[in-house]
């Protein structure tokens, strides 16, 4: 069994979580470069990573590294996926691979050109309990899917400043969500409906964004959907889908640090869900890179492709035009 | 403590349901007498019932009788709404009122016209799972509420021909989560959108009708709503309701048999839900009778009012409307 | 269909609870007449009660009178019991028949000469949820029994002075999980062995009682159980079983007012259990009696028999034994 | 912040468990050495541990080496921490330390001359559920502890064979239950009584040793405890413990793969407990080498002292007396 050599570029949060599990979680790889332009040196030192820089170029003529992992700011994705393709190596980029569509259509040519294997960042889909209530679908338990029905909420809005640059909640937060119903119902949307509303934070309605939506869904098999957003809950990040089908429905729930239940004279108490993304999905983030991992070594398709990552930009730009025009939009139009 | 004296019009299964409920389990009522064109004489006869007939009329004559209960069939609770207020009878009416808001209306104003209480037959007001959410609410538990989310799923279809007659899927059925929508957020349901699909029964679209719906809500107070109903959860009858509000959110569950749980080589195993409305509510349909009796009695507002019996009607229109035109449609506007 | 017709000797807070029932939830059933020293008159004649008395044998007199609920303080059960059965009237009759199984066993000999039915009043038997669990071992989906495993704790401790009367903790509160095991388990307790301690109130301790224990059962089937008691969870009435088997185990959880669950910066939180027996056991009072008249009007046996009231009490001296002497005590040798 | 250096004595299953948790998710460890008569010496040196061998020896003479992990058979345990304790080396010990009191006072006593720090290996205090139980306790959340419920059933049972040479039930399995009980309650366990059966495999009682058992305590603090065992549980692991206090009471439940639920026309559904110990304390036994790492590091106490390596072991022999003489046993008395 080969390893599988990786350079990573961008070392923030992201950057840093995904070389932890490299280099911890991850079997059949091996981290041999990361670079950052304000890269942390003391950090990549404490873990041993053969190579470190400021700028990634070094990796792309490396002949040794199979992979780089792209986790630098959003806007840098496409230029480097492109960079990557060109040099041959495969890529796993950060989602999203652009805020404009022709952007990510444009690397994603580049990389089918290239024929280098391409897997997108939507790191949910390896969350146990979601791929769980997908594996019922495609099983058959559920019979026909007819209504998907996600619930996502973060813990805490994040700063008005943040929010512009991010795209609006559409192409920050739901983008996930996006995907997510695309993923467990096994078809494209084509038509969105998305209502909006500023209840959490006025600074956010002030920089143009909104920080509550519901969204409803009609995907290409005739099955509809929806989704439902908000910035804050005070209880911590709830994170819940839902597919109903002909022959039953699979719920999955958040994940808390104890199954401990207490009861007192205030009532029946359970933990909150766990805080934040870094926590509910910790597992997911080593599975998504084992996956790749094993795609690559053993030549096989990546499980979330390059249209997986171009499809949830459309649906939230649709989102955009819908709460702008205030009319149902369809995918296709945008 | 004075009973108060109730008559009934219709025996049919709701009729008898409340007769039941009266003879039973209803304190401070006196049941005097029921009609009904194709009355079941020995029913009526083993629960002792004093007076019985075909024709309402002579109990808007009685002057004992202080409450009539209307139990027909809807295209004739308007009229006889308007003759109960004529006697001087205090009302309680059965959903929907009509389906066309004009005659709603004009029943509405003999009521008040005429000074007798009325309350309108929404049930689900009174079932303790859904009580116990508003009042999180009124109580500002769950602080400012933000969205409100409602599945509301019947177990089996309806034959196609009652689909027809019923008015469709949102007069029919999605009424009570309009109005369960209205209870909850405590504010008016000002835009809606509607998407509907046919995917449980064909014959149900060659009718004319949708079996599958996703509906959003804009509410007056600037919050939002979802609704999702389907005509067929293979697994019971799903009534399940949130609201989430800017210091937390409160959520009812559906109701089961018992309590029991088993483990074994399939599984963790519970419970499906209670099978239909007439097991999930009965606690609700005895409580909305208690409810109207004693603000009878201690001559007190009813607590759903006529405006409450014609509120949903409009938003079903509107909902209706919508899924017609493919855009969302202002309240006001039908 | 014919109705059974009943007087109730007794009408304490039991006695009104099964007179109500009586009236207004069970089928075929008339109550007739009731009986009790201090009678509450304004209380029968609220509910319309044919006949009331202080004294109870004008019952055994009346021919019409099909069956006697004896509801009066349990050391008149024995004699009554006598009584009735010589009258030719069959028996509902309240736990415990007596303390002393002799008294017992007494009024069980004159019971079964004048072959009159007898019921005895445990009611857990006929919770939805301990019936449930009873199904799953008589229907084999455990498989052969293993372990049966109470929890019982009552919300607050009885004054002392009631302790004392009351037989102590296991005639008074472990009699009812003494039935209960022997009724999920389908066989008798052979040898016992307990521990008690006085950890709620030093009072109790004073009036020779406990208020915690932890009892080790051995049954004739070979399998094992556990129960567990308090007089005090301060979270309210705490009524748990399980039936471990070898085909998988089947618990049975408390029951709460409402599903409801809220999430807030305090955690996930439920209902607390139903307060006590009169609201966790309310659907069990009622399905008792409904047994006992079905049995007496249809000549079956009824589901809780003589041997039922003896066979607890054998082991609640068994247990009060093990508690003296430090050592199991098998229940043959008291 | 200065590394542990460790060495490994054993690479059966369990040493090689805790050599890839050195290697990947214990902070601030480094894994120098690992032994084992019959190493796996392909396995060692795909995890690049430098040094390798098969008698232990070496390790004691290496002054890099700061701690010890023993991993052997239980039978070597004792002689291998007094060879340890006289090198100087810090020790975690695998439970037990032996089977024989004796032997394990003997070897406590070395390690106590010598100063060297002992964790021994009762992992189960670490489980996250487990740990949260013990924060209700310490912090007084339950008020005074009462009653202590430990339900702890494998998912298969082990061959007849190996329950002969582990010690029997009460010292293999139980073992741990005992450590659990001391934990939660801290408080120490005076007098036992066990009850045991051959429900599972008679081939378990052939071999001179029960599968099934109900077992009572009595602590030093007044306070009782209750601990249920069976050799197998079809549906898994099921690990359970419950803390009742005169303030509330809380329950720590199994862990399950995911969170989903599905409702269809069997029921609603959730996933069986995690199979077994590996998966279901896969945290704990990350958490408890990283709790002796910081403790050897920062020169604190471990948390499992040798005196809970000793404790456990008179309450499974006053277990084995207990069953042997049909009587309640004083752990003090064996």
């Amino acid at each position: 069994m080969k390893h599988v050599i990786i350079g990573i570029i961008g070392a923030g949060r992201i950057g840093k979580l995904h070389a932890d599990n490299l280099l911890k979680r991850v079997e059949s790889a091996q981290l041999k470069a990361i670079t950052d332009p304000y890269l942390d040196e003391a950090w990549a030192s404490s873990l041993n990573i053969p190579l470190t820089g400021r700028d990634h170029r070094f990796m792309l003529d490396d002949p040794e590294i199979d992979a780089i992992l792209i986790g630098s700011p959003s806007s840098e994705h496409a230029q480097q996926m492109i960079e990557c393709a060109q040099a041959g190596k495969h890529i796993f980029c950060e989602k999203p691979i652009a805020l404009d569509p022709n952007i990510i259509q444009n690397a994603l040519t580049e990389v089918e050109k290239s024929g280098v294997k391409l897997q997108v960042g939507f790191n949910r889909r390896f969350d146990p309990n979601f791929a769980a209530v997908r594996k019922q679908v495609t099983s058959g338990v559920l019979g026909d899917p007819h209504v998907v029905r996600i619930t996502s909420r973060d813990p805490a809005p994040p700063p008005a400043e943040y929010v512009t640059a991010s795209g609006g909640l559409f192409l920050d937060m739901t983008i996930h969500d996006f995907d997510m119903a695309r993923f467990l119902m096994g078809s494209e949307v084509t038509e969105i409906h998305a209502y909006g509303a500023v209840l959490v934070d006025p600074e956010i309605g002030k920089a143009g964004d909104i920080d509550t939506a519901v969204i409803s869904l009609k995907f290409a098999n005739g099955a509809l959907g929806i989704i439902e957003n908000s910035r804050e809950a005070v209880y911590g990040y709830d994170q819940r889908v839902e597919v109903f089908g002909s022959k039953g429905t699979a719920m999955a729930d958040n994940n808390t640090p104890t199954s401990m239940v207490i009861l007192n004279e205030s009532g029946v108490i359970r933990d909150k869900p766990l805080y934040f993304f870094l926590e509910r999905y910790q597992a997911a983030f080593v599975a998504e890179i084992q996956a790749f991992v094993d795609a690559v070594r053993d030549d096989k398709p990546t499980p979330v492709s390059g249209k997986d990552g171009l499809a949830p930009v459309l649906v939230a730009l649709a989102a955009q035009e819908s709460l702008k025009t205030g009319k149902p939009v369809k995918v296709a139009s945008v």
